[in-house]
């Protein structure tokens, strides 16, 4: 049974020089352009060059990111359920910088996936 | 260039029927089997039979999960970096209920990882 889906996407660039308002905003437009409704949000600054750790709580799940400015690499993942569109919130993502590099991973989540109990 | 890794743990079974405070209670101990260090966590209850939202934030990323009682499902991600061991906080999930169905899927992060720009 299929719950909804999970999307990893790893950016090089800009996305990582972003300190956490902005972040929060980049995340909470992904957010409506997903159609997803935010319960939440909590961003928490590591100080100085230390980058940023933040969720979006979201009825349809959640929108993270973890953020590497000393290398350029910021990480977001996005899992939204139901009839919320999670590549549209990462469209907003993938577009705010035109020369990051993005790449984006889709899982499916649910209790039919995967292999069987890994332990 | 890997920053971590990140696990996303099907559960179906009991895991769905946690409360936030003992989902909250799960959950540090598995960030602490991992090695890693919490820095703030936030619980939603959705009321009613509705299930649970929360995270952990982590000096090394996140866990988080969502869970839907009515269909069994528990949905966790566990994404850390550095030295921690994100395996050793699976299996303390994992292992809470003998008759949980449980799968894990573990996916690296970084930057080179993956396929090009997908928009």
């Amino acid at each position: 049974m299929m719950m909804g889906q999970h999307l990893l996407i790893e950016c090089r660039g800009e996305h990582a020089l972003l300190n956490s308002d902005q972040l929060e905003e980049l995340m909470t437009r992904a957010a409506r352009a997903g159609g997803a409704t935010i319960i939440a949000s909590h961003f928490h600054n590591f100080g100085g060059h230390g980058g940023v750790t933040g969720v979006l709580m979201l009825a349809e799940s959640h929108i993270t990111v973890h953020t590497w400015p000393e290398v350029s690499y910021a990480a977001f993942d996005i899992f939204m359920c139901g009839d919320a569109k999670p590549e549209k919130a990462a469209e907003v993502i993938a577009d705010q910088f035109p020369n990051a590099e993005v790449s984006i991973k889709a899982i499916d989540r649910g209790y039919e996936l995967g292999s069987t109990r890994n332990k």
